[in-house]
């Protein structure tokens, strides 16, 4: 019966890192989709959504099923829910790479991202890219000490983000409202994404130390 | 042993609607110090913020204990889920607020809000005062009927954060970049806390009907 548990267990921590696959494709063809102008991109990013959400759905109706069934200890308990609240900032971080596309979809043919901010929207995005490479090792073999790394890498999104803003107010900034508002909610987007990368950090730092890595976000 | 069980999930709903309380008035105070420029009324949302974190850390685990210790019947544990749900979604708000309390007091002495858009901010205020009252409502007496009118006052938000972007485009904008910013950051907090009372007026809805109102958020 214990055994049979720990399978059902084994197979929500996958679909946990399927997910993370998944959010981490959806963010990089966003991000793709926003720099290059590309509408058939971006229109896969925003149908994929749907898909996440799907998984979460299913893996969150198995996570309670199995807590129904099979009342498990403490320890076993707090995986779970653990696993809820990983299920909900992954499929969030997908809400956020399809804001993404959507913006990119807004002004096509043109491209959202004025030239002089290309830069730091193709560096979010690749800060971003390892954030979520390195958040599904850490989620895979429960890795604290990168769980601890993924703390500065998203100390790294918040300079980019307000390097973003100290662009958006530079004297040089001649692309006036519509566009700042556009990069406004990009760079927040960018942000919030890696703010859920390290929330499920923290999460299994926790599950594994028992302690507080940080104050959650 | 029933009875003790139900005396401790009684108490759990009643911290939730504490929660409920305290988001409301922070995002009053928070719209108040917003619109008079009022440091300490800023200051003193600022600080609420991490009462209400607190109370949603004592509340979770509470709630996880009661979970391991009385291996609740599945109807139960749903209700119990739920909690941890919309303890997150409430703490989420109250980061908003405080978000916005943070956008008073770095405006300080000045008033972050343009003249123009008084009227959006003070509506969006508004709104949000009566969107959480009727939510408390719903989570205290699972009102499925009070819970589907949410979603009906959450157009009024998004019709007025179109109001407030579609200001930012007049040609008469004469505040440029800077205050821009500013506001679409606000309109975007607002935004969100709205879509967090839908969401818990879905799960509540959903927690006594077992059906969804509309897709989750």
């Amino acid at each position: 019966m214990r055994s049979a548990f720990h399978d059902e267990l084994d197979s929500i921590s996958a679909s946990l890192l399927t997910m993370a696959g998944l959010v981490r494709e959806a963010m990089n063809d966003a991000t793709k989709a926003l720099l290059e102008a590309d509408l058939t991109l971006a229109e896969k990013v925003i149908a994929a959504d749907e898909a996440i959400d799907q998984i979460q759905h299913d893996l969150d109706a198995r996570t309670i099923n199995l807590m129904a069934r099979q009342q498990p200890v403490a320890s076993d308990l707090r995986t779970l829910v653990t696993s809820l609240r990983m299920s909900a900032d992954l499929e969030r971080m997908g809400d956020l790479a399809h804001h993404i596309a959507k913006q990119a979809r807004m002004r096509f043919p043109n491209c959202a991202v004025p030239s002089e901010l290309t830069t730091t929207i193709t560096s979010m995005g690749s800060v971003s890219n390892a954030l979520i490479s390195k958040l599904t090792a850490v989620m895979e073999h429960k890795d604290t000490v990168r769980a601890l790394e993924i703390e500065t890498d998203d100390d790294e999104m918040d300079t980019l983000h307000r390097q973003l803003i100290a662009t958006l107010l530079e004297d040089s900034w001649a692309h006036g409202v519509e566009p700042a508002i556009d990069m406004t909610l990009l760079g927040r987007y960018y942000e919030r994404c890696a703010d859920h990368a390290v929330s499920i950090a923290r999460r299994v730092y926790f599950l594994v130390t028992g302690e507080y890595a940080a104050p959650a976000l």
